[in-house]
């Protein structure tokens, strides 16, 4: 691991350095408010350990933790003291390379880390790449957790309080039933405003790009066809604006609505892009609970060019 | 059902009228070449039942008929006397539309008529898009078949024949390993190439333009992450091209595997524009099969626009 170039800018705005607290332990960190930890004498983040960063949050998710759940550690173990967290959407080899360039060891990303929902690896235990992976994850002795269903569950979600922060919606938003009510605008403007807000080079979408959007439905990254359908029979929306569709699914059922005279379209942001603020938040929640630890957002940017 | 206008330039062209034949049966449809059927005057095509030119495709299929498949009737039955079939990707509502101007009453479609890969419509019983759309079927006695599996394990496969034919690489294409070895083109010059002879306005593809590719690992459809990554790591392509993916899956393993330094692109096709080429194949097996039969491929163009 390097030294702390990388989170020095990080560590000068809050004025202060890790290395000055002193001396920590699991009981401390797990019973007190997080924040008590900075400036506290007798507290060394240096000591602050993986599972006791996914307790604090997992402790504040009501009904947690859950016994089945995907969020578990794909690399590592509790064990390990964090000397940097890097928060990111995926855990690309690339973002990977940026965290042990930073001297980070721990890694919260929202999705997958070996390619599938599960992340099983008997599958891949042959492959070039998961074995180029999951050596180079090994032999930095790096943690990285996923954090999906917890942070989905924790109030507020923090994936759509960040994804709605970041398209300015926060006071149009109701996190019941994922509906923003916007002023009207049309299609094509949401399409634009969407783009910018998220720096999207290219949305996938369907409709008349005249038709007026007023009844948002938000559901970033894959929420899976029959979820999005039944939102939108639901409530009814001008638009869903989503993450990733499977296209026999959701695109088919919007344009039967369409064909029947319905006003519906559809805005596909990209995996990526529909749920990055998340990672920002959990970075921001980071900083808040836990203000000694080095903490960095790393954007695991789109996966996909068009041409 | 109107009469015969919209399949004159079929019927025109192949020089005889169905009605011009008369009184047939399901036991000789399925026992003799259904070649034998032009022109003999013992047969009337306008007898002809879905089921029997059901029956007379998955006859052919090796292992038919599968004890488990999604390729079931998805309105209308088995007994209807087909007055002319719509072979398409998706029996959308649109292509239904078609169907009823042009007279026909029987669509075989690649995949599902209502959104869900099993066709399971419990949950869509409230869902205003699917009432309409069954309701139409059902007013107009339309049968709606889906000819997937049988059409995939047919041989040769009938989409992938089709999509290696319209790409021109019927001399480069091997069936049991699904790769194409073409002469050698830059990553740009296929997707151009791909794109002219698919009819597609744009491609999502992953990759160095530059890349040379030579050997395309072709996947037409939407055959899962597991699968597309399997495959990959067996057969080592230059390039995988395929018709749709989860972003969270194979995006993420093909971004892996060139960050690792691996020679590996990525272009998703669309998943309509990937398989296209199959329902057309499957007009082609009926107008050889059933010559007398009145048949149109209505493609059911791509669902999603690009801005």
């Amino acid at each position: 691991m390097q030294p702390n170039i990388f989170f020095q800018h990080e560590l000068d705005r809050r004025g202060f350095i890790s290395t000055a607290t002193k001396a920590a332990g699991a009981a401390l960190l797990l019973n007190s408010p997080l924040l008590s930890f900075a400036g506290t004498s007798s507290t060394s983040l240096n000591d602050v350990t993986v599972g006791e960063i996914m307790d604090a949050f997992i402790g504040e998710v009501p009904g947690a933790p859950f016994s089945t759940t995907v969020d578990t550690l794909k690399s590592g173990n509790r064990d390990i003291k964090v000397t940097g967290i890097v928060t990111t959407m995926f855990a690309t080899l690339e973002v990977i390379q940026k965290a042990i360039s930073m001297g980070a060891n721990f890694i919260i990303a929202h999705e997958p880390t070996f390619y599938n929902h599960a992340d099983e690896t008997s599958w891949l235990a042959n492959d070039d790449v998961y074995q180029f992976k999951s050596a180079l994850l090994k032999r930095h002795n790096m943690a990285v957790w996923r954090n999906h269903d917890y942070i989905h569950m924790h109030i507020p979600d923090g994936v759509m309080t960040g994804v709605v922060a970041k398209l300015g919606w926060t006071d149009y938003y109701t996190a019941q039933n994922n509906i923003a009510l916007i002023p009207s605008v049309t299609l094509k403007e949401l399409i634009k405003h969407s783009k910018q807000k998220l720096g999207i080079e290219t949305v996938r979408y369907i409709g008349n790009t005249e038709q007026a959007c007023k009844k948002v439905l938000l559901m970033p990254g894959a929420a899976g066809g029959r979820r999005q359908i039944e939102s939108i029979s639901k409530h009814q929306p001008d638009v869903l604006v989503c993450g990733e569709i499977a296209e026999w699914e959701t695109a088919e059922y919007v344009r039967d609505a369409q064909t029947k005279g319905q006003q519906l379209s559809l805005i596909v942001l990209g995996h990526v892009a529909s749920e990055e603020p998340g990672s920002e938040y959990m970075a921001g929640w980071l900083r808040k609970k836990i203000p000694g630890i080095k903490v960095e957002h790393v954007p695991a940017k789109n996966s996909l060019a068009f041409m």
